[in-house]
């Protein structure tokens, strides 16, 4: 099959690769229908998380059941699926509990930019629609994936509540998902940290009530100033950096949480501030499959429309022009399609 | 009057200061009837934390109320009361939020190892009891102004719940009363960490299931062994080493929570491990005033005991002796009387 690979940072490929294949008794072949670019790719794309040279790269995608393995009783071959970018049997204690992204059995999708993908665990993964979805859904099926599942984890994470106040520190893709999450548990202000006209938009969209351009020590100022001085009852950090968590963390009220979903690079927490003003850490890896039925409910009733976050569609086959538009923050989510 | 002060690391005197007075029309003054040696306070006599030379130190006492502000409504003179280590007004948004460690009127006990104490906002801060309590109480109630309150915070932060498997790390008398504090939250098995076989008698007094002398590496593996390599449900973190709050992530099982409490030195949380398992951190100084009601109540009826943690009772002329006792493990902790 023919697949985007790495081979560099900034070495994005689209190329002939083994097809993959039933390794064990639970898996399952997906026919990609749609994949898509996330912004954890970037890292490597960057050259801040190592590369294997040559290997598939894409860990979000929508197919078709092309094949299960022979343990798999669930699944069905032409089942339309949204594959969790981790892969779960759903049944372990950390499943049981809630944390599908620490699964005993935990597999992720490897080839979700590519013609096919293997799912581990097919059984304990994968959610199927009620037959072949309308087109127009896919871009928010696929969203379900990771991006919107992963905000709303932050929001879980953070404790978001109605009538809260809650800031979202990042207008990435999974930001944006964060203040849908956020609005969707009835939050009564959404207040987005963005300072990129399109991204306000959607922001908007999805449910934020006030906007903050400021960075850093400004923006900080900013959402004291909206929250009278006292600090907002949750906070999402959906960038991973230490800036990101620093502002997090001022922005916080006393006895708050700051639910976290960025992957973190180069972040040190600031432990004496936590200590003192009682804020919270809670979040990590979104245990996607946990939060699937639910989100697919959402979207099937037109509660929301996470696929907005999708701003630019191309063709697999250009997946390196993907890259280098959300690099240069051109584009906020590439879907790709085979 | 007479107070223990610190002048230097180790250097620990009991001498003439000066008296503590009314200086806000909010505030009284607490002829104290105990007082006690915090871990806490052990940080300056160790030259971990700086030290003001000639300062009284000290900041857990309960006493009789000799004098009160023009503005104080409900602390009567006469009044027994327990006083919190961290003064608050009780009115505030933080405070209203349960932390009121917080307040937007922080204050705190200054001379609690001292014969006076001055309690800044008392009517919010002040818990009295119905006329002058048993005398045989005064342990139990003086360890309500910090320690006990601690250690039930940090249950509160873990999330402990009935079933729950909670592990303690740290066997000081803040840990004691956090085996304690999970205990009557309904854990049904308590794991405290402890090589000290003193302290080992109390938590199983308090309600630890088992105990594990072990610590570091082997402690974990031990943990895991009782956990059947899941982790725990809930930790308290009760020391404030990186070493201990290592081990409290260690033995977490994923979408737990570690309470912390201990005061962080030289804390480098693993944000890493954190969100890979999704475990998540909270607490931080203890909002005493908030439980102080409901422990009251616990001690009082004798569902509790917690002034089972101090072993040694000396006069405050010896408050030095105290420190060295504590400084050097030979007792967990040192109740002090005027």
């Amino acid at each position: 099959m023919r697949a985007t690979t790495i081979h560099a940072p900034g070495d994005i490929r689209f190329e002939e690769v083994p097809d993959p294949r039933i390794e064990l008794p639970t898996d399952a072949i997906v026919k990609v229908v749609a994949g898509c670019i996330c912004g954890s790719d970037l890292w490597p794309y960057r050259g801040e998380n190592d590369v294997t040279a040559g290997a598939t790269i894409g860990h979000e995608c929508v197919g078709v059941v092309e094949e299960v393995g022979a343990d798999v009783r669930e699944t069905k071959v032409g089942d339309f699926v949204i594959v969790p970018f981790c892969h779960c049997d759903n049944t372990c204690a950390h499943c049981r509990a809630g944390v599908q992204s620490a699964c005993v059995n935990l597999g992720m999708t490897q080839s979700g930019q590519g013609e096919y993908a293997r799912v581990a665990q097919a059984d304990g993964s994968l959610v199927a629609t009620d037959g072949m979805p309308d087109e127009r859904l896919i871009p928010s099926l696929l969203a379900l994936t990771d991006v919107m599942a992963t905000g709303w984890h932050a929001a879980v994470a953070a404790g978001v509540q109605p009538g809260h106040t809650a800031v979202v520190v990042g207008d990435g893709a999974v930001g944006l998902s964060g203040v849908l999450a956020a609005a969707q548990m009835g939050a009564e202000r959404v207040i987005a940290m963005s300072r990129h006209e399109p991204r306000q938009e959607i922001a908007r969209a999805f449910g934020a009530t006030d906007i903050v351009a400021e960075r850093g020590k400004e923006g900080e100022a900013r959402i004291a100033d909206l929250t009278d001085g006292i600090g907002a009852d949750a906070v999402l950090e959906c960038v991973g950096t230490d800036a990101a968590m620093r502002t997090a963390f001022t922005v916080a009220r006393p006895g708050s949480t700051v639910g976290f979903v960025g992957v973190p690079h180069g972040v040190e927490l600031p432990v004496g501030r936590m200590f003192q003003k009682n804020v919270g850490l809670a979040g990590g890896m979104a245990p996607v499959r946990r939060y699937l039925p639910d989100l697919l409910e959402r979207v099937l009733s037109g509660a929301i429309d996470p696929g907005r976050v999708f701003d630019l569609t191309l063709p697999m086959a250009e997946s390196a022009e993907g890259y280098r538009a959300m690099d240069e923050r051109r584009a906020i989510k590439v879907l790709l399609q085979p």
